[in-house]
């Protein structure tokens, strides 16, 4: 067997990555502002059903771009999420990232409503001050609670970027949210995960970042 | 628009997860030792090729379980993999999780050698004691590097989990574990990622975990 390494310099291995995806991607017209979001969670997961699966609320890649400029915080559900995503970044524009779901009280909370984590950590997130972007990668129960608080006006997120990855009421939670007028980003079906989620959120942080020539 | 949840009740998502993927697998015979390995990845992606590009070496399961058993760490390419590890499982074996990709003298090798840090993370972790699990779920370069150390004999690795995802070499970086001799699980062609190692190593956690019984 032969193996033919591909000769690419480290700090060029992202940029021909890209190129490969635009290539792949061939005559399909993607929206400017959606553009580097797909092509971004297509490098993550090397899977091409994002670019027909990746849902956006009218607008929203402004808004979430003015959100993240204004300082907001983004909330995960999972440690692997939270990961991921570009502090560094983040924390120019005054943001932090959360994920409560370590957290004590959200255990005990959990358990005492016998609810999952995530959605007492969605519970514990909805007291926050400020802008909050939500990026839920796992926790379809998640993406429901945030419905349920929404539509009794008890949380008013600036993105809800909506991924969770599985089997049971993964779709349901994602059109649930997409039936609500808050801004999302949502992979409509199965598919997504916490690394789809950091994706989404990176694509977004270097928007900005390369607007401001960084 | 009709929404439906199914009511599951959150210690029982798991479960009833497995039971849709068993069912979606069909008639489709998996070895009995693969089998929860090959469903827990499809668990954390929602993507059933992977129960076709998952490639195991000769007896790997059995290796592995009795390398975990044994004490051994994990090393990881990225927080996010090490993050999505059950280190608590793990740690009842005698094993940690290890991460170098932040360190400071792998950053500063990897600038002076001209090469990722992924290359200077498995150079460090070459030197390290006691058997090694390579969890790679993000940099081919971190595999071609592991296959030169283990073609040199510098390197004996337990257990090399090559599921990197991307487009630069990351097809090939594969194909190169498959030729060596070292037991491997391996998502052939671009698909994998830092969920998918993690997840890996969780099947293979929790394989044990049961015949303890906990």
């Amino acid at each position: 067997m032969k193996v033919t390494l591909e000769n690419v310099l480290p700090g060029e291995i992202e940029a021909r990555s890209f190129e490969i995806i635009t290539e792949e991607l061939g005559g399909r017209k993607l929206d400017e502002d959606k553009a580097p979001v797909i092509k971004r969670v297509i490098h993550t997961s090397a899977d091409f059903e994002y670019a027909d699966t990746l849902c956006f609320s009218d607008g929203v890649i402004g808004k979430a771009l003015e959100a993240i400029r204004c300082g907001a915080s983004i909330v995960t559900d999972t440690q692997m999420g939270r990961s991921g995503i570009n502090k560094r970044s983040l924390a120019r524009y005054g943001g932090q990232v959360y994920c409560f779901m370590g957290d004590e009280d959200v255990a005990r909370q959990a358990r005492e409503n016998g609810t999952t984590r995530a959605v007492a950590g969605v519970d514990k997130a909805a007291s926050m001050e400020g802008p909050l972007i939500f990026a839920v990668g796992n926790a379809p129960t998640a993406l429901v609670r945030l419905y349920e608080l929404i539509k009794e006006g008890r949380i008013h997120p600036a993105l809800v970027i909506g991924v969770p990855v599985g089997f049971v009421n993964v779709v349901q939670s994602k059109e649930l949210i997409m039936a609500t007028e808050v801004p999302y980003i949502v992979a409509r079906g199965r598919k997504g995960g916490s690394n789809v989620a950091a994706a989404i959120c990176n694509a977004l942080l270097y928007m900005i970042d390369e607007t401001r020539g960084q």
